[in-house]
């Protein structure tokens, strides 16, 4: 087998799964020759391609290499002819990537690898009428190729081990998660999971329990969310509790025997409870079920707030949830003291603000302040709502002094000063103190111009807002500049606070 | 049935489930009596609460309720007696769980409604020896119930739909999805899905084809990345192409027969594909293929990023793949001319980029630059390895003006000015442009201190290090101090390009 780079590959099929291949080979600077006899190839390709494009820019910025180039080919020996490896991702018939194999065998060079995308199809017969079936490996990856890691990688009684870790190398090396599936059987491993799930799934609307949309609801809202990080095994033994698997295996045990599923259970003899536990404590890798907890909720936090940034699925429960809090929220029933610095936000350090350095990354100081902005203005009556009347502020100017640093878990408090304030512009200062000892962390300095949305310039605040804006800067007109105000970059100071890092 | 907001709740059964729904209630505000006869009731109480508190502090900062009053009951009838919803959570067992609603029944207010967290026992036949069985129904939560959104909701019988109505809105006013079960079947909708996938993975474990590990991977990596916000059905439709579930099922009809699970597939009759597509295409909501594919790359891409941040499963792969992908990018072959402010950094403006003002909210402007400072100091010999050794840069000091809008997709391009530097520090000038036509859209300037990390103080550069500044301060030492450099936040400018906001 070759060991060289791959630098040409060759898809045959150019489906949903051949274009999303070809899609991940060209992004990671890999040419690429498509064969297919559908007319409308190039069109499916340029597509899929358009769709991934926008999806790795966005999720690996700034180091994918330069684009590889796409070749459509005439025919399977024209398409495989320089190719260093193949992927196949034909139909699911075993007739047809039979004859096929034989057409690539027929034109590409010894010792390169074919890969192909088999749902579920033994490689032991897709092989048997191969004259190099040593070469041939099941890679079976999952819809988008080009963002999905999973790719199983199955051999076939005649296949070399060395096909297999080469194969594994090179699905690595564009990003992916290869799974060796140790033991060949119908539908592998995943596809096996997928097909029961999708199989009870069609028996539910065939029986008329539940509509689609109503069945992936149930997976979406509760399972699904798990899913994306931890399997099903590792999520029981977190809910068996202390106790472990054991302890879960006894409680449900009992349910296998229940009519949950048209899916018969093995039986669950002590054999089989004594190795889904020994597995399940291998898995866990040394950590607690208090750690697995940890780890579980981290995940599950970051990926519901993920999916509220794209306001779907389970993120738009989570925003109409925050809103509606938002406006229950108790508003502190004594009158605030506008002549002191107004404590109008609190934060806590979450972990992914950490940067390698080991404490809260810069741009979250700005963040954190830009949250106790949002708070003075929805203060003086400048939120969202007179944002929806065509009015905002938007900041110009930002000077942010760091005076020491903030640890994951720690709580933050911002209080707030108006150094200034007319019709057109707001002048701020936020100071950032550590809540358990009054530390000061870092202050910020603010312009807010007050805008028009619609033009896009500057215009003078209205009504309300101006008085509010007005009332606040008379009633503060008389507290101290605080230390730092008025400061540029670089600036000496007599006593800096700075010399202590 | 009473309509009065819900005050105080009682949880009978306080295991994973019961304490999952106490945290719940709790952190929104609601007081709680738990009835449990472990004697270690308290201390797991106080571990699921601990994990929910730090939990949904992450997930909604700043507004939650203040905490209800928790409080643990000598007996069933003791911590009912004065609640206005009950949830029940006790072991899967029909006996157990009918005697205990008589318990309940005994000392609960008139109209109070009954929750039971059964897994998949059928409501009617719990309800069987109520006297008020209109008031039970099934709320079945997923672990941990803390954040997990979806409810089943299911009625037997005897169940009054104003049960099921309020029950919903209550549910849903503590951040719950509720889903209807319409029809009563054993194991409901979701757990017929898990149940199936779990026998089926079972059995794989029995047969010695994969290890728990492995199968959990064969869904964590693949189609559990999608399952946190799509089902199998819409995927599925997604996956079909242009030409939809008809398509998909014509596709992938014939797998139903092959071996691909122990579960038999339901006949595909044209009744049932009919009924598939059309239902399908109701669950679209009118969304086209290829808007279906950008919402399932944005949500999967925003996943695996949430991951990444927690560096675990596919987020781990990313991790990894993505420091390989920045080893190999190619170093610019041309030497880079160090007389000129340096372009070292670029990025695109992503969708979660955006604040309700409809343009790049003000932290991200930092996290560029951020990441344009890391590549000023990976220029120099200061990255992640310089780090390793024990030295790093540390901001102290910022400085940002925003002179126009940046909008999502729009390219951003970063060129570095070094306005000073020496053993001790690095006075830095980021101009940030837009790609497409050089408008400058914000400047940065930035102080950053030499530190020693174990010690986080203030030390001198090291060797090449060192040697890289003097260099680069010397060959730009030349160029003109960029407009706005050193600049305190509201300083006059006799020419201020802000004035066009």
């Amino acid at each position: 087998m070759t060991t060289t780079p791959v630098r040409n590959a060759a898809v045959i099929g150019g489906g949903v799964i051949g274009s999303g291949w070809a899609a991940r080979f060209l992004l990671n600077g890999i040419d690429v020759s498509v064969y297919d006899p559908d007319p409308e190839l190039a069109r499916k390709l340029a597509t899929v391609l358009d769709n991934a494009r926008v999806a790795l820019a966005r999720l690996l910025p700034a180091v994918l290499p330069p684009e590889g180039r796409l070749r459509v080919a005439a025919s399977v020996a024209d398409a495989v002819r320089g190719a260093d490896f193949i992927q196949e991702s034909l139909p699911e018939r075993v007739d047809l990537k039979q004859d096929i194999l034989e057409l690539i065998e027929a034109a590409v060079r010894p010792g390169v690898i074919i890969g192909s995308s088999t749902s579920g199809l033994l490689p032991s017969q897709l092989q048997s009428r191969m004259r190099h079936p040593e070469r041939f490996v099941v890679g079976h990856p999952f819809n988008p190729v080009y963002l999905l890691p999973l790719v199983e990688v199955c051999g076939g009684h005649a296949t070399a081990e060395s096909a297999l870790t080469q194969a594994e190398a090179f699905y690595r090396s564009i990003g992916m998660q290869p799974l060796r599936v140790r033991k060949e059987i119908d539908g592998f491993i995943a596809d096996r999971l997928l097909e029961a799930l999708w199989r009870e799934a069609l028996w539910l609307v065939s029986d008329g329990v539940a509509t689609t949309a109503e069945i992936d609801d149930a997976i979406r809202y509760g399972a699904g969310l798990r899913w994306s990080f931890m399997g099903t095994f590792l999520i029981y033994r977190v809910a068996g509790g202390e106790a472990g698997m054991q302890h879960f295996l006894s409680q449900f045990g009992p349910a296998l025997k229940l009519p949950w599923t048209r899916l018969e259970a093995p039986e669950l003899t002590d054999e089989l409870a004594d190795r889904i536990a020994q597995q399940s404590d291998d898995q866990a890798g040394g950590l607690s079920i208090r750690e697995l907890e940890r780890v579980r909720d981290n995940c599950l936090v970051s990926v519901l707030s993920a999916l509220r940034r794209n306001d779907f699925a389970a993120g738009t429960t989570l925003r109409r949830y925050s809103e509606t809090l938002a406006v229950q929220a108790p508003k502190t029933t004594a009158p605030i003291d506008e002549s002191q610095p107004l404590a109008l936000h609190a934060a806590t350090v979450l972990p992914d603000w950490i940067d390698y350095n080991g404490h809260m990354t810069e741009a979250r100081y700005l963040e954190v302040f830009g949250y106790a902005t949002d708070a003075l203005l929805e203060h003086i009556g400048a939120g969202p709502a007179y944002v929806a009347r065509g009015h905002s502020y938007f900041t110009v100017e930002t000077h942010i002094r760091h005076l020491d640093e903030a640890s994951e878990g720690e709580r933050l408090r911002v209080t707030t000063q108006l150094l200034g304030g007319g019709p057109k512009r707001i002048h701020l200062f936020h100071t950032m103190q550590r809540a358990s000892d009054g530390a000061i962390l870092a202050t910020g300095e603010h312009l807010l111009l007050h805008v028009d949305i619609q033009a896009r310039r500057a215009s003078s605040a209205q009504g309300d807002v101006l008085r509010a804006v007005e009332r606040l800067a008379k009633a503060q007109a008389g507290l101290a500049i605080p230390m730092g105000a008025g400061r540029a970059v670089g600036a000496p100071v007599a006593s800096d606070p700075r010399a202590s890092v």
